[in-house]
């Protein structure tokens, strides 16, 4: 076991490990060469423009202030400057809500911390327990409940912090969900005239031999919803039509490139080949090759575009119902509407820009038997995914390269090469699974049907949590594979499991700090350093960019990436709240990167991150119901530990607690979740009430006419953008951000960007 | 262990106790004397008159028409005659559907017993395992699966019954719920307009400084619903009230009763004496008493309705709004009202004789630290009833009563009653405690807060199964009580509980055979000869009736009695579920059981069961969800057993079932359950859209002003009986029944009492 000492090292190494990513994002951050990918958040929004395009030449790429790298740690204070209504106008809801996660984290942990270390750390201390006993130990130990010996009083100290901090982590997750409710409420409630408020999607609309998808939907809700019933936009299968614009898009670049070429060098005309990859061939003039192939590409989508409009096979079962009124809408959400519950189901709209094509005509059966399959499947994948990787290990040895590529052999042999080979082969495919996996479980989401980007990212974000529990936490605790602990449990009493664990929870405090430290420490200070994306900019702008619309893409500012960050951050509270009475000494760990983690993402997500969609901070009952496992999985690991330790008195006092947390769950649940999932209809009637007072001639049918159109029918154009430049000619609020960003990175601002 | 015939001994002795009690019943029932007793539902239907007031002496007490008690089975075809259709409109749908439940016993095992027998009798006869083991077996066991070899490969047929019966019983079971949620919708559809179509019950409206709850509510749903809202009506704190007119009408009674006795007797005046019970005090007219009490406390109780209508606080925070549209009721009670979700909560109003008034009141918070309170209290109650029982016991004993009871020391100390103190004393205190357990668990519905007498019983019906499961069922599987057995799971691991239970299952077959026999077959005789009301009517009839009012209600038809029926047909799906593939033998036992139940339950609810309320057969979801309950525990007892039996390789293809099945009830879930919750906005439209078409001009205020009333606000008169009448004046095509009962015992009808 580490000692003090040892961790002061692992500490010191992280630290400046951490800093030297810290100074290197300093520095590189203020280069205006690197400005694209350290503040796309502000090019996106149109508030700044490219340094490159004006100054001296070497300015363009290198920061010749000196005066700026000595304040070089100034992005701290400014990522924390800009208060949060601004940086929901900036930024959204969701990211805004996202950065109370970490609030949230300092706000359990630190009072928690300080009680621990001026109630605990004494009582554990002065025993001599270990001293006393054989084993080794370290000093990390002799503040942990290890050192207090069996069948102690000293115990009911620990009993009443078990209760204090789960009161004080109740009450605070109580606030933090009230405090979201109200934000998500306002948001919506302050928000602009938005599609979605008016609209409701229809899915499983049932088949009927007379009339078309389009004619049934509006007899039925003229039928049903006769005095709030507006219009329709029925959803077409255009993943054939996406798939021709996509490749029409690609030819147009390369049309853009050789164009660009040919007027930087009129002397050639350049050509291309016509084989595979363009390596062979025969050599034709690439303009008129390309134009050729764009014209072909324009016919063949606008025939498919009438097909898909014209077949009545290429309509789905599913439609978008827009309403006169907000209430209407609402309504209609919220209701069941015919007899048959598995057709005509009925739900609030995503938000347009949220919506995920693909997924809107399953059918109800279907949709049960995929969600039974990836039940299943995501069961196999967390017990056993070490069996395919241990087979793929198995294989991937020297002998077996060697046998399946003779002519390898003699390069293989070399010395060098075969140590690299056998040392880092075996973990390469574990690697690469861990790096896929997030994808997977996307993969995952997306065959059981979820409609909206949202949905599938909240599902992967549960699945992976779920993943990290088992494999990473249980997995680390009690050494082995997943499906070794799930025989292992099988086969042992109920009351048997949590004293296996919690007897090992003790031993791997060392452990864990370690990994807060790399993982936490190092991988926040690895994030706002954004390398690969830094490297990948340089890269494509050196090789690939050809046009200024290449550039706009290669800049890559990437979303927040809810599905793996969360779980992420949600394993720290698993880890707090476990080590809170058993290792109090973990928790400054923890604290710290809450602090560092909040800094950054602040800093992050004011600059960088272009968040995909809004869903208005749907996400916080799938926080707040994670926490609350993590606080009840503690409590029985404590007991577990406890009851080895022969604190008979104590213990039975303990199953109290997780009966109250879960009461307290179902409670938060019954009190706060509906308003992450139906609009009261009282807000929807206050809105319209005032917006017929303020407008009354306003034209809804124009407003909602093309809302929700499947973005390939748009326009010809890059359908991002279109559904982007839509956007922001329907929220003018949202883009006047108080903030008015520099225009060219030298030149300082007052807040965000300051130097 | 019992052979083949002790069985037969016991089924022959049920089978007689049976008997006896179907000729008494079928001789008592013919006697013009009891006709109250067998016919209430007739006479509460005021289709049957006393057949004391008319004919000869004798026959006005005593059948003496010979030929009627050769045809004493004749009740039988008569019960099963009555077509459902008519059957709804005579005792309503949720009798109707309860008798589902029966049926649905036989379609399950009817063919699961004739497969059993003919697959896998056979295959477990032609071993001898038993024959060469030295322990004891009978002939039953040599039916069982007991008797094949461990490791045989014979246990892949139990594998593929075992698969077989899972689908058969799905496959009904599906069935079942969709011909079920069918008549219940239709029955909504083809009923008359009834206030609970329009009315929507409001909970938890806040408390407002400056408006009243009635004028708050008004303006509320005004502003929120105004296409829509009509009328509400506000609910009072009436519990003195009630208190008061039931005080009354006792004395009422009893002024009946002396005027009555003066009338028979004009020379005397009777008096009774004011003191304790009448046995004390002076002596005064009768008559003139009781006229000065009740005039006494008429004007009590017109003091406190005035009072009770005019101090705001007596009005409670609830109210019941009544909307123009079914349409607007349907959306109203599925929607959410506000961002507050735990206030002005909307739901259904339930039918007015449904509603049970004393928790109208009880706020959010109050109603989740209730529902956590007697989710604790039930789980001692559960694992914990046999502690205060076991200390009763150890008091009760003779030495116990002669201490606290001195002087009784020399009767009980004579040989005959002290035996009978010593054998009797002891489980008189566990029988006392199982007669109360269902008003236990029902006052603790009670306090759950639920608002309908339907829910009510649902809740108990759920607790009242669970607790079987636990004491009865696995109980006496493992032998011991549920502390024990809880104690004793605990400590064993997950895999070790089911083979723990399997392995004893095969042993028990007998004991639930006998089980069975007493419990189901004596049971089912004894409910159709009504011994308890029958006594009960006539000792009343003898010493208490004083009018022909208290004649009425010393009928006592009772009802269903669904929060003690229900679980108890449960415990019987349970047992044959686990038999089936174990021990088939047992299945014909169920069979006769759910046959012989049919015909009597048929019987008794044509013609003696009196429903209080009609929830259209809300409990169908509860139903299914415990026999799909009762198959997940067979797959995993029988995965237990065969684990055990070493058939390693058919036991994990087992798993796959507990799987399927659970995904299988998630299905129906969400396909059928919706039916039985809300009401579809489309058939509410369509009602609506053809009420409007046929009666333009009806005056929906008039019909819903009062729908919703107190019953003590009616009038003075019998709350129920008031209840009553205004039903039938709302509904006078549900009294329309086809059927026409002989007006007097002795001559013969078409059906339903023929002789």
């Amino acid at each position: 076991m580490a000692s003090l000492g040892d961790i002061g090292l692992a500490a010191a190494i992280n630290i400046l490990t951490a800093f030297a990513f810290l100074i290197a994002f300093a520095v590189l951050r203020i280069q205006p060469i690197n400005d694209r990918v350290y503040f796309p958040k502000w090019y996106l929004k149109g508030l700044r423009s490219s340094p490159l395009q004006g100054g001296a030449f070497v300015s363009k790429f290198v920061n010749l202030d000196f005066r700026s790298y000595i304040r070089f740690l100034n992005w701290m204070p400014a990522a924390l400057q800009m208060p949060e209504p601004e940086l929901i106008d900036h930024a959204g809801l969701d990211s805004a809500v996202y950065l109370r996660i970490y609030l949230l984290g300092l706000k359990i942990f630190v009072p928690i911390s300080l009680l621990a270390f001026s109630v605990m750390v004494p009582v554990n201390w002065t025993n001599n327990t270990l001293e006393r006993s054989n084993v080794e130990y370290s000093n990390i130990d002799k503040l942990s409940i290890s050192n207090i010996p069996t069948g102690s009083n000293r115990f009911w100290t620990h009993l009443a912090m078990a209760y204090l901090f789960t009161f004080w982590t109740c009450y605070i997750l109580k606030r933090e969900y009230q405090i979201v409710a109200t934000m998500r409420l306002s948001f919506l409630a302050s928000e602009r005239r938005r599609p979605d408020q008016f609209t409701v999607l229809v899915r499983n609309v049932p088949p009927d031999p007379d009339e078309s998808v389009s004619e049934l939907v509006e007899h039925f809700f003229l039928v049903n919803h006769p005095e709030h019933y507006l219009t329709h936009q029925v959803v077409y299968d255009a993943k054939k039509l996406s798939s021709l614009v996509a490749k029409k898009k690609k030819k147009q670049n390369w049309l853009d490139y050789y164009e660009l070429k040919h007027s930087r060098n009129q002397s050639i005309r350049p050509t291309k080949k016509t084989g595979f990859l363009g390596l062979c061939g025969s050599s034709v003039d690439a303009i008129d090759f390309y134009t050729a192939e764009i014209e072909k590409l324009s016919e063949e989508i606008e025939l498919e575009r009438d097909k898909v409009k014209k077949n009545p096979k290429s309509i789905m079962p599913a439609a978008f119902v827009s309403f006169r009124t907000r209430w209407g809408a609402a309504v209609c959400a919220q209701t069941q509407q015919t007899r048959n519950p598995t057709i005509w189901l009925t739900e609030g709209a995503p938000e347009p820009r949220d919506v995920y094509w693909d997924n809107m005509a399953i059918p109800y059966v279907s949709l049960s038997i995929r969600r039974l399959i990836i039940g299943v499947a995501f069961f196999f994948l967390t017990f056993f995914f070490m069996i395919p990787i241990a087979f793929v290990q198995s294989l991937a040895n020297i002998e077996g390269i060697e046998k399946a590529a003779p002519f390898l052999k003699s390069f293989i042999e070399i010395k060098f090469i075969k140590s690299f080979i056998q040392g880092f082969l075996p973990g390469i495919a574990l690697k690469i699974f861990l790096i896929f996996l997030p994808t997977i479980l996307m993969i995952m989401s997306k065959f059981e049907g979820f409609i909206s980007l949202s949905g599938l990212e909240r599902r992967s974000a549960t699945r992976y949590y779920i993943f990290q529990f088992i494999n990473v936490f249980l997995g680390s605790i009690i050494t082995g594979t997943a499906f070794q602990q799930l025989d292992k449990f099988i086969h042992q009493s109920a009351n048997e499991i949590p004293k296996t664990i919690g007897v090992s929870i003790p031993m791997k405090a060392t452990f864990f700090i370690t990994y807060i430290m790399v993982d936490g420490w190092a991988g926040c200070a690895g994030e706002i350093l954004r390398l690969k994306p830094l490297i990948f900019y340089h890269l494509k702008n050196f090789f690939l960019v050809k046009t200024e619309k290449d550039r706009e893409e290669a800049m890559d500012p990437g979303t927040i990436g809810f599905n793996t960050g969360e779980p992420q951050i949600q394993l720290y509270f698993l880890l707090g709240l476990v080590y809170a009475v058993i290792t109090p000494f973990l928790l400054p760990y923890i604290i710290v990167f809450f602090g560092l983690a909040y800094v950054v993402y602040r800093h992050q997500i004011i600059n960088v991150y272009n968040q995909e969609y809004e869903s208005a901070a749907a996400f916080w009952p799938d926080i707040h119901g994670r926490i609350i496992f993590a606080l009840v999985i503690s409590q029985l690991l404590l007991m577990g530990l406890l009851s080895t330790k022969e604190a008979a008195n104590s213990t039975p006092l303990l199953i109290i607690l997780p009966v109250l947390t879960i009461w307290f769950h179902l409670f938060c649940k019954g009190r706060y979740e509906p308003a992450f999932v139906q609009h009261p209809l009282q807000e929807a009637m206050m809105k319209d009430t005032l917006e017929r007072a303020r407008e009354p001639q306003l034209n809804y049918k124009e407003f909602l006419q093309n809302a929700y159109i499947h973005p390939v029918f748009k326009s010809d154009e890059d359908s991002d953008s279109d559904v982007m430049s839509q956007e922001f000619e329907d929220e003018p609020m949202l883009v006047q951000t108080k903030r008015q960003s520099r225009k060219n990175t030298p030149l300082p601002s007052k807040h965000s960007s300051s130097l």
